[in-house]
């Protein structure tokens, strides 16, 4: 048994979580959640997403959140730049951090981003090289590593295959996302034994779905694995877009909570990360997604 | 990474659960889930407890139940026995196989069974005795194995004592309690390598609860350390007496989703299963405490 000693956790809340839920929320609600979240000691905070408000309504404004955030000196504020305009949006908004999205499944591909696997990774390239000439990170994620809405059965070896294309083109690091949160722990230590071969572990994240009670496990397992860095959600906000009412996101607190029961340092304060929680759960009017919340506050 | 083949489910769901719903149910229907649960394949269910129904009313009827299910060849029907005239009524009632309950933490003994640990286990030396004459075998439990609501942490070397004791009285297997839920996936791993050195681990048991959304992890962490049986409540039932409204006993479809998902046998179908959780859940009128169930039926 060998643990790591640290882990950064990557919080999507703002982003990912958001995106998801089904009421927007104000300019200076998304800015207060940020300011609360690098209170809380995180290193890495995705804030918005360039995308037209059209198809994400819930992301508009983004522009407006990273202008008025409290940037602090070594934190990373990162936004999703789906295309070219969105990534030339992020550069206008000063975004240092911009993040790609592939999918492991043709079908969730096509279904998703409306294009199949290859096209979308043709299409990160332009922004590949524009990242280079602003030096601008780019980190990648890739959905549906254990499991696909559509298709079922995902082969570790077609998340290789993704997962060493954006490494390639430049992607700093590779989030592995299972997206629809069906994945358990054996599943998740083959993942990243076949995906680690590929492209080297220290370059590898892992991004956990609650919504089968599986992920705190699948997190422990990919610790075992030599994985370092976690994507999570503040209060577990998001939801799963592909089961309403069920579980997403894995809560930021729970991860933590693990975290910190191992004695893995991640720069966090659990009772700081909890207040954020809190205060955005007020804002949305619905319960916290967390375990640990939940159990904190029951009577 | 080496796991089980095969792992052994213990349902506590009509005991443990039901005791610490606020809603008694009747005899008919817990006789009903004993039956689905029997049919869903589990091979050891913990039926009842023969303890005063002044003091736990949710278990009145215990000996009706066991009268009235349908027992079937190679299942264990257990009963809760905490003392010898509940052990003789449990006799009276044609139960084989009895369930005797300590503390590890000297605080929670006292508050939840009014006497010390010793004085505890020196209780059950008359029921070991008898259940010898009787040819009945004793399953031991303790509790607060990984945290005590009243004294905090709990070392790893005082649950060994109190699952040697119970293993020298003659307990053909220990059950180890989170009671609260509190322990992490390192810690659960350090309890069962000091208690594995006082007794087999494969007379060892590990009973989570999922109140902090830990279990699954600490069960994973548990396969690891070679723990092949594991205590669990269908559907979740009882949450956490120690924190209202929070979830309790981990919820028997999640740890079969896991044990699924590894490939280890447990003889068990989740389907019907999931049919026996509903049906009860439908009885208590509450939503299932079961991750994967909500996953499946959301809309």
């Amino acid at each position: 048994m060998s643990l790591p000693s640290h882990v950064r956790l990557v919080e999507v809340g703002p982003r990912d979580g958001l995106q998801n839920e089904a009421q927007p929320i104000s300019v200076a609600d998304k800015v207060n959640l940020v300011d609360a979240l690098t209170a809380a000691g995180l290193s890495y905070i995705e804030v918005g997403s360039f995308v037209s408000p059209k198809w994400v309504p819930q992301m508009a404004g983004s522009a407006e959140v990273f202008a008025q955030i409290q940037r602090k000196v070594g934190v990373k504020y990162g936004a999703l730049a789906p295309n070219l305009r969105g990534f030339e949006d992020a550069m206008a908004a000063g975004v240092k951090e911009v993040a790609v999205f592939a999918a492991a499944s043709e079908a969730f591909s096509q279904r998703n981003i409306n294009c199949s696997i290859n096209e979308s990774l043709e299409r990160f390239a332009p922004i590949m090289a524009a990242a280079k000439q602003h030096g601008v990170t780019v980190r990648g994620y890739v959905s549906c590593v254990l499991g696909c809405p559509y298709e079922g059965t995902v082969a570790p070896e077609q998340v290789a295959a993704v997962a060493r294309e954006l490494y390639a083109m430049g992607c700093y690091e590779v989030s592995l996302g299972d997206t629809i949160g069906t994945g358990t722990a054996g599943a998740t230590r083959r993942l990243f034994e076949v995906v680690g071969k590929d492209v080297p572990r220290d370059k590898l994240a892992g991004h956990f779905h609650d919504t089968y009670g599986q992920a705190i496990a699948n997190i422990y397992a990919s610790l075992l694995e030599g994985i370092q860095v976690f994507d999570s959600s503040i209060a577990g906000l998001g939801g799963c877009p592909y089961a309403k009412g069920a579980s997403g996101n894995v809560a930021t607190e729970d991860v933590l909570y693990l975290l910190d029961g191992l004695g893995i340092k991640t720069g966090v304060d659990l009772e700081q990360l909890i207040l954020a929680g809190q205060q955005i759960s007020g804002v949305l009017g619905r319960p916290t997604g967390s375990r640990v919340v939940k159990a904190r506050t029951a009577r």
